[in-house]
C-alpha cells in the first residue's frame, strides 16, 4: 500500500509516519520509484505500536527508538529482553549512595544481576528523596511494598509468553510499559479507599 | 536573614529563589526597604519542600503550585486533602469509556467518592490504552494488581499521622509524591528477581 493508505489504516497522519520513518521508529517502506514507496501489515503493526507508545505511554521519541530496536532485534534471554526494555524506558537516576537500596534487597533476598544495576540506582535515588526531603517511611512501610511489588512480578512474570520471540517482545514491552500507569492509578484510588476507611465516610470493604 | 543567607542555608541559587517567589511557591519575605526582603525559617522549610518536589519528584513548576497552595490552605477532611494532593500531581487523563474501570472498582467493593473521579480516569486511560495496543491484560492479573496496591494503601494510611494538620498534610504531600518511585523502582527489580527465578539463572528467594 501507498503511504496514504497507510495513513488512512491506522489513523496516523502522512506528516506524522514521515517523521517517524526520519526517526527510525517505523521502518523504510519497499521503494518503487524516486518518490514513492510501499508499505504493508507489519508497518500498520509498528506504526500501531509506536502510536500506543507516544501517545497513551507518554515515551520520548529516543525512548520509542531504544524499545523499537529491541523489537527488531530482541536478545535471546528473557532477563536481558526484561532489563533492557525497562532500562530503555526508565529515566537516568541521579547517582546516590546505594548502601541502603543493597541492603533492604539483600534483606530480601532478590537477586540483583549486573545488568539491573540501573534499577538499583533508581531505588537508591528514590529513597535518596525521601530522606532529603527530611521524612522518613513508617517502620515496616519499605517491607510492605516490597511484598506487594513481588506480587505484582511474580502475576507478571508468570504470564509472560514463551511460544514465540515476538509474544514474548510484544508482551515485555506492553506490560513493562503500559501496566505501569494501571497500578498507579489503582494505588491512588486505593488510597483514597483506605482512607474513607480509617476517617470514617462511606465504608470499604474487601477485595474478593 | 537576607535571600543570600537563604541561599547559602538551602543551597538554591538566588536567582531560583527569586523565580520561586515571583511563582507563588514559596510566600515573600517581610519588605525591610524598596529592594530587600527578610526571610525565617518559614522559607528555609518551604524551599527544602519545592527543591524536592522540583527536582527529585519532577514535579511541574504548575503541579508544586496547586501542591503549596493545599500546604498554606488544607482542607479539614482527610480525603479532600489525600485526593488534592492527588490530584494537583496527576496530568489529566484523557476521556474515554470508563464502563470497564467502574465494573472492576465495583467487584472489588472499593469506594469512590465523587471527588476521586479524575483518578477512575485515569484507571479508564490506562486499561484504555492497553486495549489500544491490542494487548489483553492476563486473567486475574488486574485483580492481582488490586489486592497489591490495597495492601501497600492500607499500610501508607495506617500511617498517616493525626496529632497535627501540618504532619497529616506533609506526609500526606510526600508519600503520594515521593513514595511512588520507590514502587515503580521495586516493581522493576522485582520482575527482574522472577523472571531470574521462572527462567533460570541466578535463584531467587522470599521476602523476609
Amino acid at each position: 500500500m501507498r503511504i496514504g493508505e497507510l495513513s488512512a489504516r491506522t489513523g496516523v497522519p502522512v506528516p506524522t509516519i514521515k517523521f517517524y520513518l526520519r526517526e527510525g521508529l517505523v521502518p523504510s517502506g519497499e521503494r518503487t520509484s524516486a518518490t514513492q514507496a510501499r508499505y504493508d501489515d507489519r508497518h500498520v503493526d509498528r506504526l500501531a505500536l509506536v502510536r500506543v507508545l507516544v501517545e497513551s505511554a507518554g515515551l520520548t521519541i529516543a525512548q520509542v527508538k531504544r524499545v523499537v530496536d529491541l523489537l527488531d532485534d530482541p536478545p535471546a534471554d528473557t532477563l536481558d529482553l526484561l532489563v533492557g526494555v525497562q532500562t530503555a524506558t526508565a529515566e537516568p537516576a541521579p547517582p546516590v549512595d546505594e548502601t541502603l537500596a543493597r541492603a533492604l534487597l539483600g534483606r530480601w533476598g532478590w537477586v540483583v544481576d549486573d545488568s539491573c544495576s540501573g534499577h538499583v540506582a533508581a531505588l537508591a535515588a528514590a529513597l535518596d528523596a525521601v530522606r532529603t526531603a527530611g521524612f522518613d517511611m513508617p517502620e515496616g512501610m519499605i517491607d510492605e511494598y516490597a511484598r506487594a511489588m513481588r506480587s505484582v512480578a511474580q502475576a507478571e512474570i508468570a504470564a509472560l509468553p514463551t511460544g514465540s520471540p515476538e509474544a514474548a517482545v510484544r508482551y515485555t514491552i506492553l506490560g513493562v510499559v503500559l501496566f505501569e500507569p494501571v497500578l498507579l492509578a489503582l494505588r491512588r484510588l486505593a488510597e483514597a479507599d483506605a482512607v474513607g476507611a480509617r476517617f470514617g465516610g462511606p465504608t470499604a470493604s474487601d477485595v474478593g
